[in-house]
């Protein structure tokens, strides 16, 4: 059912202040109102839009929590990082990213931003892939929003070895998961 | 022991018909000779430079063969090919692959040949990874040239995969190796 404006807007602002990366789209179709009108209340509340409300999430800069690589060379942008625990990122996947025959995201850029988001979660200065095992379990388009889970499931000390699990979503749908064995310089992190 | 420079000359000759990539250093190397020395034979003999070599295989030109992506969408230079059996390409390690600060080759760029390989191996119009196993054995380096070679080890028509070994070496040691389970849609190759 429809709501009000007001009630409308003030729901909008609250889905949006849970969840920044949520598209005018996804809330159209909450509201069950055009795209267009959401843009407007998005207008009159100054909401700014998605790209901006990221780029502000992403200038809280992770340049200096980031240890294991420059932030520049992370594949897809940090939005979220706690190191040697977890780490979030968001990929938009784009023309140059698919497959021309078929439109399907190649695997090694979902590879490439789950390796990345496993290098960036180490609490180290050093940090290298030893092994990983992905699973891709559903196609990506372009277009697509691949938003990225970094979860450091455990440490062998001895072995200078952490070990990450990752998964990718499109949509809240699993498109592609992972682990990956990360070789580090500190055996354990302080 | 050095052997007389026309003994040398003619082994020179058998050497590079045997594997036309084998880089001046090497042939130095195994001749006990200067690099400059290999140059000179190899000018001598009107034997083109490695790069040259590379080019002229390449342009035999496998368009035609490969079939699951167009030939620019492999992310290295396939230099041999034999569909649904195996495949070899070369991937020359640059500065824009490495990690700025270690200068170790990114884990995504290895991946990136050995997979697209995977795919351009299978006989088929549609191949898509499913799933993959990776073990990285040794840093690669910017300068380093890899060589991968990819072996079609089963099929499983029921379930429509192919299912195909990856190793990558640089100068004969590896450097890189993984197991890929794809997806095509035939189930069996003719």
């Amino acid at each position: 059912m429809r709501k009000p404006k007001k009630e409308r807007q003030q729901l909008l602002v609250e889905t949006i202040t849970d969840n920044p990366f949520v598209t005018d789209e996804q809330l159209a179709k909450q509201f069950q109102v055009s795209v267009q009108t959401i843009r407007l209340d998005r207008m009159e509340l100054a909401i700014p839009e998605l790209r901006e409300r990221i780029k502000d999430v992403a200038s809280k800069s992770y340049e200096n929590e980031v240890k294991a690589l420059p932030l520049d060379e992370v594949i897809g942008e940090i939005i979220d990082i706690e190191l040697d625990k977890r780490a979030l990122s968001i990929f938009d996947v784009k023309e140059e990213h698919v497959f021309q025959r078929n439109g399907i995201a190649r695997g090694h850029h979902l590879f490439a931003q789950a390796n990345s988001l496993a290098v960036a979660v180490i609490d180290d200065e050093l940090a290298l892939t030893v092994k990983s095992t992905i699973v891709f379990t559903k196609p990506v388009k372009s277009g697509d929003r691949v938003i990225t889970k970094a979860i450091v499931t455990g440490q062998d000390s001895a072995k200078n070895r952490t070990y990450v699990t990752v998964s990718s979503t499109v949509e809240n749908k699993e498109v592609f998961h992972g682990t990956f064995e990360m070789y580090r310089t500190r055996g354990e992190s302080k």
